[in-house]
């Protein structure tokens, strides 16, 4: 019997890097898989069906959202946005670890639609570090900058609700840090049970003769 | 403020290979520190006071008794042998990670004893494979590697108390895993309130001016 794979669910304040750390995470590890998430806009150039996005109608997308069929959703600016949550689970009883990156608000409804996941909060090294990452964009207006810096530093106080927090250093060792939260969360007792099983199903008798 | 290092209890059937893959661990970390047992058996040839153990009078180890001075400690053919709890706490409050490798009763009875602690058993990868490195010892007559091995075989059940489990397949592998359980134990939300402390009192007027 196969262990079943790990729900990852990272997120953190914009500027924290969860986009980088979970990228140079997944370059070294095989087994993991991203979740595809479902939405309500239209495609832009370039979006790739199935890749980028699952492009549905607001109607499909309500529909779903009546069937229970995401784990998490929002509406940002007109839009759904959504995780679909039979993939995620399909992979999940298949043994492959799957990986949602959302922000604060989706991880949190996550926790209310299952009983998985592991929580993982990516913090800047510090206020200033975060504040140089937005500006670093270059995206931003100065009003825009203000609210997205005042918001990132609200959002810290959720880290609370996480199982785990990195501190993101450096790209490298907060990689490191995911992939030995990963490698820990497969030692836990309680996800080891199918080992310890085939260890004692081994005859002792036999074993003694 | 520093954070506090992590108390490891490794622990696990007789051949498992705790003893090697704690070692093979320690080579690589420097912040650990090992505990040193107290016993009133006479010193060995060769046995250093205060390195292989602190060796004390039989009145002296029941006064630490009755001063509840062990984080756990038994009577082993007639000798005691135990944990004193003080050099434990000491060095956790520094900062340094504790490891005590001890049997499997010595593990549940610190688990009574603390609130810290975190329980790592070792696996072998199979009970075939356990026989073999009994037998490998070769210290065992027939009788007591019976014995010994029927033990190892009932303790695999205690692996519920731990909350990890790690299958020795290689030395390598066992002790990196160990390091991710370390890592991953560190990250936990719980653990750095410190980092989020300090980034919330960086001045947030102070940064968007």
């Amino acid at each position: 019997m196969m262990n079943r794979g790990l729900l990852l669910v990272l997120s953190g304040p914009s500027g924290a890097g969860k986009g980088t750390v979970c990228e140079a995470y997944k370059c070294r590890h095989e087994n993991i898989w991203t979740s595809v998430s479902m939405t309500t806009r239209a495609p832009r150039k370039g979006e790739v069906e199935g890749e980028s996005y699952y492009f549905v109608t607001v109607e499909e997308f309500e529909r779903k959202i009546a069937n229970d069929e995401f784990l998490e959703y929002a509406q940002v600016y007109g839009n759904y946005y959504g995780t679909p949550r039979a993939q995620v689970e399909e992979k999940i009883a298949q043994g492959r670890d799957v990986i949602l990156e959302i922000d604060i608000q989706g991880a949190l409804n996550v926790q209310e639609n299952t009983s998985e996941g592991i929580f993982i909060f990516i913090l800047p090294p510090s206020m200033n570090e975060l504040k140089k990452r937005i500006i670093g964009r270059g995206s931003e207006t100065p009003e825009s900058l203000l609210t997205r810096f005042q918001s990132a530093y609200n959002e810290i106080n959720y880290v609370s609700k996480y199982n785990y927090a990195i501190t993101n250093h450096t790209v490298e060792q907060a990689a490191h840090d995911l992939a030995c939260i990963v490698r820990a969360e497969k030692c836990r007792v309680t996800r080891v049970s199918n080992e310890i099983l085939s260890l004692k199903e081994e005859d002792l008798n036999e074993l003694i003769d």
